[in-house]
């Protein structure tokens, strides 16, 4: 017999139907005569009610039945009547796959803290909760793939392991296989790299964008989603060492068509989420209500669904960093000097600015260009004021930035004075320099925080809560 | 006007009208009156033709018009007078974007090497061969998350940076944020990796398969697809330190249900191939056998296309290891001593003796189960003879073991005893040993190379050309 899935069951199961399911017991209650089993499989946030008859089943087997253990169970579909289900399953064949001590198992059935279920991810799994996010997690990986591959973007695998710091963004992981306590040293008492495994000092990635537009200018549309790294020893519930992005890279896009394609991309993955997360959306907006329920009313979240859909029915509002700057300095929060950092025409915008903006001022996502040269990547496509840059960052409700990009500098003069101004070894970047000497285009790029966006979706408020395995400062368990 | 891409042109561009392209030049040629430029934007294999008066164009403007320059073109759709295509663009208008000085481009329009190609693999993108691949590449990345997706397979992001070895599976690369010439020490005179970033050693990955079985002990079916990393010293043309796997792993799953799984998979994977990348497919198979025309008869490739079909027309013949050592030691070529490697009971079969079973006894791809556990990792699930394990190897032509799988042993005590006798310390692998203690099932996984299998179907014999930088010892450019 072959076995379905409590996803199928729930959807398409008619009663009288024998069926087989394995899953694993989130609970079990009943009386002297029936036992209640709750069973979940992952395929769904709901459960599937088992019926069993106490007098049919060795009382050995039914005190094995605790939370966590496995069960195979055969039997009929019944009409349920009350489990908030079609239909539930009245047992007739109940095998223990795998048992769980109940003085023992992690995961009992009683509210966790996020911080005890982070300390067994490898059991979270198996909670409403984090069965509800990796699910939504894959749906919108899923999503991304879907929707550059519809419009014939090609998916980059670029480098992991690099000789290359993208962008100077911070401090970066040394890959090496020198023995920690001998590296073979030259004759000027430095590290020997020319013996290391790659013949040179080499890094983890912090951006595959440079080598994004070495596809993208060649491929037309290619877009990245891979890992990438931060040495940084930030802990908030904002940053990860280890963390994924998306980063699509398009020749012939210039600013407004890299805005249009990064607006149409996140209202695409909202509105993939409504069409296929609805039970996980739901659990996660009643998840999150109840966690804010102390909090004084103005302090909590929107609606998770609402927010999603305010989000999907809002034109996003496109002004210059100059403007944003002019709005700031005219808002009450500034004037009543309640902003905590400075707003100054050149000074890079704070998350208490970028919320501002959204939530107070606009009210709808915001997606602020032209930003000061000096507070941006050398990449970036100068303007003609010689004071600002093609640079977008789109800024979202409750987390400001979410997506940032630019336009990118296509003339060869122009890029190679910026790198000199800013230090950047133009010989080490013969090969990204290459693509303004031979057949140079206007071209564009973002690139987009997958965690943050997982976390907007489903409104976890600790980044450590989307990503299976977390890798912070300190941390790297499992 | 809006720019359209050439695939779109050259499929459903209708005679008559008015028409924009940006794209790459790949040859000119033509006479006095007139210029014919192939022009090719990646988005296929075949140039879109345009025509161009000279006496319409500027003289200078059309000396620039060299291969690797980019240019936006506009004009009128005609019938095609031989160009291979159905249309071609009589050009109105041209722009040109970025010149490509002739003197030095390296991609001139002659045959390259893939050495050479290599060495500028970030212009390599830009030729037939590279285009290609790296669209084939997209092509099988998406059909695998389409694939699974339809399955109600949940993608799972395992960590890259890890303190575990999972399968003591060689060397590995260590990331540290240490200085590599004074790193803290311990009293000892260690190094101190409590001051290290993670607080403890920690490695780059060489599988996700540990971690993605926790996630199918809750959530059912998971894949992975993500980098892998092994720093051997293999300079060989199947090898890289940075490879991308995808490795499903599977709640209630037993050695069966892997092997259907496994074949089903990569069906559909090569239906998918032969379904949406006939153009690439066509070419890549006309460049393999132009590559091999000098190659005595026996020693050439079968035809791309027919290989592919072949393959998704066979059943997969399933065998055990043992009957695999039977049958080759009763073929000729180790009657005639041709094997250079031993055939008995116990050893790891070679690549040799994985293409005889499939390419000459069976001719088809093979399935091998059950291998001496002693040549197989601790996880697998123990067989009642005590001597081999449900491991499962998938064969192919030409490239021999392209998936390899087992189920998992999934009793708490043989997985300690089995660990204990392989010095794995239990200690530290605690959270996978969990799974067994609590509700533990049946299940099973498997892994693919994914650079092997897009070898396999673009018939690319070298591993660093079907990877977009390739990692490899002393090398790490771009």
């Amino acid at each position: 017999m072959v076995r379905l899935k409590i996803k199928d069951i729930l959807q398409n199961g008619k009663t009288g139907e024998k069926t087989l399911v394995k899953a694993w017991v989130r609970t079990k209650r009943g009386s002297k005569n029936v036992n209640f089993i709750a069973l979940n499989d992952g395929s769904t946030i709901h459960n599937l009610q088992i019926v069993a008859d106490t007098e049919k089943f060795d009382e050995h087997l039914l005190r094995e039945i605790n939370t966590g253990a496995a069960l195979a169970v055969e039997g009929l579909l019944t009409e349920s009547q009350g489990s908030g289900q079609n239909v539930e399953l009245a047992a007739e064949k109940i095998e223990l796959l795998g048992k769980a001590d109940p003085e023992k198992y992690p995961i009992q059935p009683k509210k966790h803290t996020l911080e005890f279920l982070r300390e067994n991810a490898h059991l979270r799994f198996r909670t409403n909760t984090f069965g509800a996010v990796f699910r939504m997690r894959h749906a919108m990986a899923f999503a991304i793939h879907n929707y550059f591959n519809q419009k014939g973007f090609y998916y980059l695998h670029t480098p992991i392991i690099t000789a290359s710091d993208a962008e100077g963004a911070g401090q970066m992981f040394r890959v090496s296989t020198f023995d920690p306590l001998n590296p073979p040293l030259t004759e000027e008492g430095k590290p020997d790299y020319s013996k290391d495994f790659f013949g040179r000092p080499t890094n983890l990635t912090v951006s595959g964008q440079l080598e994004g537009e070495l596809g993208a200018l060649a491929l037309g549309e290619i877009y990245t989603f891979g890992p990438t790294f931060r040495a940084e020893n930030s802990n908030t519930t904002r940053h990860l060492a280890e963390f994924w992005m998306i980063e699509p890279e398009m020749a012939f896009y210039d600013l407004k068509d890299n805005m249009d394609l990064a607006e149409e991309f996140l209202k695409y993955l909202i509105r993939y989420a409504l069409d296929n997360c609805r039970d996980d959306l739901q659990f996660l907006g009643n998840r999150l209500s109840q966690e804010e329920k102390n909090k004084p009313k103005e302090q909590r979240s929107m609606d998770l669904v609402e927010k999603l859909e305010f989000v999907l029915n809002s034109e996003f509002v496109r002004i210059t960093y100059t403007e944003a700057i002019d709005i700031l300095k005219n808002s009450k929060p500034y004037k009543k000097k309640k902003f905590q950092f400075p707003v100054d025409w050149g000074v890079d915008l704070q998350s208490e600015h970028e919320r501002y903006l959204v939530e107070k001022h606009f009210k709808c996502p915001v997606i602020l260009t032209d930003y000061p040269k000096a507070i941006k990547a050398f990449y970036m496509k100068q303007n003609d004021d010689d004071k600002t840059v093609r640079a977008m960052d789109v800024l979202f409700p409750q987390i400001g930035e979410i997506i940032g990009g630019s336009q990118r500098e296509e003339s060869l003069e122009k890029l190679e004075k910026r790198m000199d101004e800013m230090n950047i070894p133009a010989e080490e970047m013969w090969w990204y320099l290459d693509t303004r000497r031979y057949g140079s285009v206007v071209h564009s790029g973002f690139g987009l925080g997958f965690e943050r966006f997982v976390q907007f979706v489903t409104g976890m408020g600790n980044i450590r809560d989307v990503i299976a395995f977390p890798r912070t400062p300190k941390s790297a368990e499992f």
